[in-house]
């Protein structure tokens, strides 16, 4: 029975790349013409029901149970997994209303926030550092070549959003979700920049303020507050600058006027925003599935013009002065991420068991075909400006120019 | 009875430059501290009127019949216009009404279009030489530096938009809204593409044409087609790469979500298109009132999500890739305007009368006062690609790189 409905499924696939699947009880199921460029095996009947009842979703279930394995190019099992979620097997109708009362569990509430970050971002700060770069850059890189290291392309990043916030010595800057606080030290140390970063991560706040104090870097330069981004104004009155590196995809979309809010009030006049985040060329209810429920709970993509919408419904001039969409820099990034993990695999096999390596295996695969092959997924950075500037720079050169990099300040230890 | 309304209506503003204004009966009216900026005098009674019925529609009315005169900074006194009309005098609910209706009336229908666009733009070649650039460029420049010439600023901005569209020799451009025909010639003549541009002003068409023609260009490198954009599909089956500047401020809201499916249907896979519009930091049913009826009919300057929303909900996967904010550019380029306009205004009044020269001063004042200043209008450059392309750049140096720019071809006249 699953061999014909997964044949017809197959049948009416419009994918390029031929594929084989060996079914439970022996059978095969090809598409298209050549050497096949992987192999899924469904091992049980149980893995096979899921995949044809909950789609993509039953995919990564099945697979992380270990009972569906592959050979080959696992990217192109991604692709192909969307492709039958979005065109020929979108899960039983009971199976799609399950899962949108389960993402309704997972809301991005105060609480439930708490909840979805801890569930990814407190697995183990040692299993990150197995394969982020040794700044703990857990967002998407800038690579001014596609050979540099990651290394390279993280400081890229990092010295591309101090030179689009025109960060000055001195300046006083609000950062939402900080990671593991990289990008505060680099504005702390490279840029003399005073920096208050919000996390409710409590194991990447713990690290940040474990490796500031190690740097010697005192609470009068950096600040990691463990609260959530809504609390900032009970810290903050008013700041010159504000980042945010890929946290929006934390906030949720019935979040995006009080985001929107919250920076307006705080950012001084005539002080800059900037909001890096993965986005998407269409809007769209629901993003992946199965990477919602086990491994980002709660995340949602929010499109440009979803985040634009409160700005430019508010008189209060916040406005949009620069955008750069990165998206093949992530692919960049998770290229390198994926090799990291891969030549870990044994050691985090041995520690953290099969289920969180297949677990990381399909995400980091399917997040690189997505951003490779364009599933309409992109990554922006967004610039904002608090009203209007007639002393900021009339191009965008010194987004480039080493040169407009701010000297060390005297403050650095010596 | 005039001046105890516009005296209340004065003290009321929060405008922090003194200025004064003589009524008709030699009351004079104050506000602010200090030696007056600028003294408006109001010389009828119908004047007077018309600036409280109608506000700055009124005061512009007013302005241009010559019964209200201007000494010191009419820039000034345009931010002055812009500040009553939106907090103090909104100018009757009948006046309102009456405008609105006079506004549909110059929809942006294929006949109202032609009727609009002729009003302003055909009003003779030999009038706009007299004061923009020898490209006739009558868009918002690209200042490398402030202190650039306009000649020199608007090449920049025809060559920043070509390196943004990666412009190379062959390229097939379709470009809607050419005006005199600058742009085209540029890219035919400097990086060797083949353009077909529209304009349904007659007069522009006419002079493009003609230049072509002079330079010894032929139809089988540009071709310029006195049609309205909406006929693009009747024309171009694909192209390679599609331009729009400073066209779109005549397409009205009510469009924009055509205008998208012509881009989306007429650009091939991984072109890319260029959008220039002046925009607003928040979307407004009208914009200045006194512009729309007398200088620009049926205009309305789109907010950048206005523009975004049907790129967003169409699945045909055009996407944002780059927005950059030239605000300040547009200040720039309008001082240069208006000083040559004052230059020849003695000329311009000669010829085409007194109520021209003052049209065009208040217009050219009033925007060069709004871009400078900020009463929420921007200029961006959007550029969009169709569908993902990973032989892109990588970065945005070829944006600025001299060595990006493609030799000139040999095709060339010698």
């Amino acid at each position: 029975m699953y061999q014909d409905r997964l044949q017809a499924a197959f049948d009416a696939l419009h994918f390029d790349q031929p594929f084989r699947v060996i079914l439970p009880d022996g059978g095969i199921v090809t598409h298209g013409q050549g050497e096949p460029v992987f192999t899924v095996h469904i091992k049980t009947n149980r893995a096979a029901r899921d995949i044809i009842m909950k789609s993509s979703l039953g995919f990564g279930e099945a697979y992380t149970r270990g009972e569906v394995d592959v050979e080959g190019d696992m990217q192109a099992v991604a692709l192909l997994s969307y492709e039958l979620q979005e065109r020929v097997l979108k899960g039983s109708l009971w199976q799609r209303a399950r899962y949108m009362l389960g993402f309704l569990t997972r809301r991005n509430t105060l609480t439930g926030s708490k909840k979805n970050i801890s569930a990814h971002y407190d697995l183990a700060n040692s299993f990150y550092q197995l394969w982020l770069d040794t700044e703990m850059q857990y967002t998407c890189a800038y690579f001014d070549q596609p050979t540099d290291t990651l290394e390279a392309a993280q400081t890229q990043k990092m010295d591309l959003v101090c030179r689009k916030l025109r960060l000055q010595p001195g300046d006083f800057v609000v950062e939402a979700g900080c990671g593991w606080g990289g990008l505060a030290l680099h504005m702390a140390r490279n840029y003399g920049a005073r920096v208050k970063s919000f996390n409710i991560s409590r194991e990447q706040i713990a690290f940040a303020r474990d490796r500031a104090q190690q740097l010697g870097i005192g609470s009068d330069r950096i600040e990691y507050v463990q609260d959530d981004y809504r609390n900032i104004p009970k810290h903050v009155e008013s700041c010159d600058k504000f980042a945010s590196i890929c946290m929006l995809e934390h906030v949720g979309r019935e979040s995006y006027a009080d985001f929107h809010r919250l920076v307006a009030g705080v950012l001084r006049k005539q002080g800059l925003a900037m909001l890096q985040f993965i986005s998407r060329t269409n809007p769209s209810p629901i993003s992946n599935p199965w990477l919602e429920k086990y491994v980002f709970p709660g995340y949602y993509n929010p499109s440009l013009g979803e985040i634009l919408k409160p700005v430019e419904r508010d008189h209060r001039q916040l406005h949009l002065i620069d955008v750069e969409n990165m998206r093949y820099h992530y692919a960049l990034t998770l290229r390198h991420w994926l090799e990291r993990f891969e030549r870990n695999a044994d050691r985090i096999r041995a520690q953290w068991g099969e289920e969180v390596v297949r677990t990381f295996r399909l995400y980091l695969n399917g997040g690189l075909a997505d951003f490779k092959h364009g599933a309409g997924t992109l990554v922006y950075q967004v610039l904002l400006s608090n009203g209007f500037d007639n002393s900021a720079p009339l191009t965008r050169h010194h987004h480039y120019a080493a040169a407009s990099k701010a000297p060390t300040p005297a403050l650095e230890p010596a």
